[in-house]
């Protein structure tokens, strides 16, 4: 297998390194040969190439399995004109390899609860994955201009895309808890109105499945009253994006969280759901585990290795419940340790 | 001064009826002369006129200086076509008058923290208004329109629409902690390049406010995990619906919370956070806190009546403080009485 590996600005870098180590690990325990190639992407992109996705990475992602991407942006990029700014590499990269399908999963990890913003009590036992369509709706619809006076963006979908995306929710409700929550705005938005008759329509093919249909308004405020309700959760573009971050906060594991978007044919992009943090950055103290998670999603969609994702996930649970953190999340009774050691302690965790 | 009072659905002629009572308490002790005109919307109006916003209730208020709404919806219309469900009444009213600015305070009321899902800690102390754009973007943009294989809606936004919300933002935010939070997607929207550059604009008219941009995805994360550093938050319609309702429920107390919508002459309409919860109607114990503080909102906003708002805040938070609840918010060491009971116990804090 050929993966790219895209590191990114700020902590980008160190904790794709992390992730490669374990990818290494894995590599060698299991008899798998993984072929990597780096390349460029946001800021960095930029600052070489004058383009935060430029062709040399398309075609190095081209020839790839997969992608590993660090995180990007960073301030000295902010006030650049929309094209030469890091985060449009992201859009880019998603809209070329047409990664539809951003799949996020939020759990409670019992010995981090206590660094949640929730009580306790409402976090515990939280165990969802967020669906959202990433490559329509109102980030990409045209009409999308200004003038002087006004400006405009359009919210469509078309019955394709929606029906593709519920069907990815509905397959991963069948391999968890069986129920998917399709989130909408059908008392306001007729994008929405389709959106709900395609899930309606798509119910049928799994009757195994439970569905409910809940407004973005009131998910918003489910997710932190009675966030253990969700298993999967599907959604547009914007409200997904709005969502995912919402629920990327409640279990006080943000540091953690793993991200894939991908394609049909199970190529995908694997990304931890923190930023580039460049206050951190460079200093050996951010923490790899999201990154890490990500190389256990890709294994899991990309490749079919689940025997080796379940192996991952479950070395970083025994380092965390060590009670092993690194500098950027210390807090009372924690065992820090810089990212370099962390990523020994979960390699020796795999051993 | 004239007031149309609008019951309409579930607990929303209780809670009306209560705070009318309290209307009229106030109007006594200060020698006001208030006329109250009843007219229905929403569900009510559906049964009667087979229109949720009939003509009769537009001229009614049309003939008024305020409107007092108490809640509309309801699961007996759930399934009727979009023009004969209760919420189109309120979109129409909201359209049709102009009422451009919803405004939202959501301030923790330390009697009732403990049935905040957040830990004590973080949600103590939070005091902030958000500021929703009411009238335009994706809620009324054109086209907005399906056909068989797509859907369509249109967010749109004019320099002047934006102007005169950022501008309400503003004059609240003087009367308060003097910090505006403009909440925007100004890394994809192009509606949200020119609502940041509006924003950027009037800050020169109020060089005494300190003014930040934050993303939405940001703003959804940041109520959560540090709600305590907002003071006015000022966004477009659809994002302010999704942050308003997520806000509702960090202080534990969503029951409490009133609103307005205002237009820019000072006429407004004023109703509860909360919805017609159906389940509860009609038996004496819903709370009629929210509807009771939109009156005191009225009071402010349309008659500039700021000691008579201040009285009947002062008299809710009294009783509160004292223990007092209703059926439906009863917990542990509260004194459980009807709503009438408790609207008998504002008035006589009011004494
Ligand atoms: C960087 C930004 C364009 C992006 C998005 O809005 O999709 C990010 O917030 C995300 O969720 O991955
Ligand atoms: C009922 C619905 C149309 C309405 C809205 O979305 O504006 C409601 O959620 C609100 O926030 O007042």
């Amino acid at each position: 297998k050929t993966i790219a590996v895209l590191p990114g600005d700020g902590i980008g870098p160190e904790v794709t390194d992390a992730a490669v180590k374990v990818l290494q690990s894995i590599a060698m325990r299991y008899g798998h040969t993984f072929h990597l190639k780096h390349a460029v992407i946001g800021g960095a992109a930029v600052d070489q190439f004058d383009n935060p996705l430029p062709q040399q990475t398309i075609d190095v992602c081209d020839a790839s399995d997969a992608i590993l991407l660090g995180a990007v942006g960073g301030t000295k990029w902010d006030n650049n004109p929309a094209h030469l700014r890091p985060e449009k590499g992201l859009l880019n990269i998603r809209k070329h390899f047409d990664l539809f399908a951003n799949i996020r999963p939020v759990k409670a990890i019992p010995a981090l609860l206590t660094s949640s913003p929730l009580k306790e009590e409402v976090a515990k036992e939280v165990d969802m994955v967020i669906v959202r369509e990433l490559t329509s709706g109102l980030y990409f619809g045209e009409p999308k201009r200004r003038s002087e006076k006004s400006a405009v963006d359009t919210l469509v979908y078309t019955r394709e895309e929606i029906e593709r995306i519920v069907n990815q929710a509905f397959e991963i409700a069948r391999t968890r808890r069986g129920k998917v929550t399709s989130v909408d705005k059908a008392n306001v938005l007729e994008t929405s109105k389709l959106w709900r008759e395609v899930v309606e329509e798509r119910k049928a093919a799994y009757p195994d499945i439970e569905v409910e249909h809940m407004l973005v308004d009131s998910a918003a405020m489910k997710l932190i009253t009675n966030p253990r309700t969700f298993d999967v959760v599907v959604t547009e573009n914007m409200f997904g994006d709005i969502l995912s971050d919402e629920a990327s906060v409640i279990t006080g594991s943000l540091g953690m969280l793993p991200s894939a978007s991908i394609r049909s044919d199970g190529f995908g992009l694997y990304e931890p759901v923190h930023g580039s943090a460049p206050d951190i950055a460079g200093q050996n103290k951010a923490n790899p585990s999201a990154a890490i998670l990500s190389v256990a999603m890709m294994f899991k969609h990309s490749f079919g290795l689940h025997t080796e994702a379940a192996a991952v996930e479950q070395a970083v649970m025994s380092v965390l419940e060590d009670g092993y953190c690194t500098g950027d999340l210390a807090g009372s009774g924690k065992r820090v340790v810089s990212t370099e050691q962390y990523v020994t302690k979960v390699i020796e965790e795999l051993e």
